[in-house]
């Protein structure tokens, strides 16, 4: 069999060494995307993000253990774009072992920035692809943290999960007014801790205040909404539900698990989920084609020459922009 | 007089007139960035980020009102990448508006996102360019949150302040690891809030454990590190400090600045402030390279062309690596 068509038949030590493939961007990898592209497209990608001490893992955990019992297969990409210089993400790890080691319907990889957010969103769309080809039916993409990189990570998704627990500092809203508009279902977790009626309250606030939800995407450069999720439209808009869970007892868990199913449900029945797989195969264009142009610019212009502009920019001879001119312009190709 | 000899004399009008074109990246201002660069490299560039929920905006606030007792001006570059559909970072204005409006040696720009995170980093690195060349002694540039965005802005920085608060959750040491690396200053705010000694402590252990600081950065598509701050040189270290603050009663304050002020002065004996310099126009010459290589690529494809393409790719008829190639390598130029 080809390394293909293990993947295909479910090989795990196959899929680990694709995988490490993916990650290294080496030809045996790209090739192998090639390939499985085709198989794409038939697993529910849901996106899972939230600030630090929510418990985001805990919860990523009791879900992949909910699909698991529902006899569905598992794969959890967990993206740490915080931690440039350290494999911040292994924490994590550990506490997800405990409860899935061993489970052969269940894969996890977890993935720290290697000094280029281009790159890891990159990495990130491409190791979803390989789950999704290989037959993984939930995949769930966990990031830390609430920037403009989580945000672009949860666009690969169809459903996204916004977690946020009580107590946790007094500008949740301000940090919550971009990340609410990404969000398609609301999770208090720690929900058994005090503060929980004040966290939801200001929540359910800032939803009421929120315009009517779009999703909006980059398209070509520019700003567009899915159609169909606008107030106007004749399809009904989905009001993205607040959950209350406690991730480390299993609360509310079924619950979240069913309102996942319910959106899928929505996004099926209105279109919205043809109009998200287009916006989510555009943005992994978008990111493929930056990185291409940069690697091709890094192959094209000699580092001597690199290097001899970017000391008469050092010195401020020129500017940043005549550096650009200077670079890009002389080239060879 | 030109606008730019306008800036150069520190009139505030032209000065904000530009800051809007240099945002909107019209010819103009692109042209008047070009006319300012010999005048930058004045200023010392103080990065602040941390979690939200920190109080980074009113520490911001009080070493700004602390610089300007001392009769240096002061310009405030408030980032904001987790809001990129809605103006976030308006919120932190008004508390900052109270204390500073009206003086004229204080100038305060808000940027949130704008859907391109390379856009924000462009863009700001452009506005501290306009302030430094406006003859702005302090630049303050604060961001919100803690990814990679954060870390992208703070390479911006001569000196980087990451900003801690004790119980802000109980997985504050894993954020925490790819961030500390970029402190050269830690600042513990709230510091009159329960807890404090634990969260000093946990920080100091991180400290401890961490290896030899060195300053890593890219350098043509390469890991580098800045020499002169490896455990085995002939010069001192730079320990990151721990500073404790309460930002809203001003307590720490003169004490912090000081801090800030000695770790310039580390840097100039060094000769680390070349090689920040260095690291600095070099990450900036590299943002402004990867979104002018993206303009010409939507430039030189025509739309009907990038859509047929897109089409096949979501039929999935052909993989995302082929539709790279089909959309760059039959380009007119």
């Amino acid at each position: 069999m080809t390394p293909t068509d293990l993947i295909l038949s479910g090989n795990r030590l196959a899929l680990s060494r694709l995988l490490t493939q993916v990650e290294n961007d080496t030809p045996e990898g790209r090739a192998a995307l090639m390939e499985l592209f085709p198989h794409t497209g038939q697993a529910h990608l849901i996106g899972v993000t939230g600030a630090p001490g929510t418990g985001k893992s805990s919860l990523v955990n009791q879900i992949a253990l909910h699909y698991r019992k529902q006899g569905q297969r598992v794969a959890i990409v967990a993206v740490d774009p915080s931690s440039p210089f350290t494999g911040g993400a292994v924490l994590g790890d550990r506490v997800r072992m405990r409860d899935l080691a061993g489970d052969p319907g269940v894969f996890i990889r977890s993935m720290a920035s290697r000094g280029s957010l281009g790159g890891l969103a990159q990495t990130t769309a491409s190791v979803v692809q390989v789950f999704d080809a290989a037959g993984f039916e939930v995949i769930l993409i966990e990031t830390v943290g609430a920037g403009q990189a989580e945000v672009d990570i949860a666009r690969m998704a169809h459903t996204t999960l916004v977690v946020e627990a009580p107590g946790l500092g007094d500008d949740v809203q301000a940090i919550k007014a971009g990340i609410l508009e990404i969000a398609d279902i609301l999770v208090v977790n720690k929900a058994d801790r005090p503060g929980v009626e004040n966290t939801e309250r200001a929540l359910r606030g800032m939803l009421e205040l929120a315009h009517p939800v779009k999703r909006v995407f980059m398209h070509h450069g520019q700003r567009m909404e899915v159609p169909g999720r606008q107030a106007d439209s004749q399809t009904p808009m989905w009001i993205a539900p607040i959950q209350r869970t406690v991730a480390t007892e299993g609360t509310g868990i079924p619950e979240l698990v069913e309102a996942i199913a319910r959106h899928a449900a929505h996004l099926r029945a209105t279109g919205d989920w043809q109009a998200r797989e287009r916006a989510r195969i555009e943005s992994e264009l978008e990111i493929h084609i930056r990185e291409t142009l940069m690697s091709r610019f890094r192959e094209d212009v000699p580092d001597e020459r690199y290097q001899a502009v970017l000391s008469r920019l050092i010195e401020r001879q020129i500017s940043p922009w005549e550096a650009v001119s200077a670079l890009l312009n002389g080239r060879s190709k």
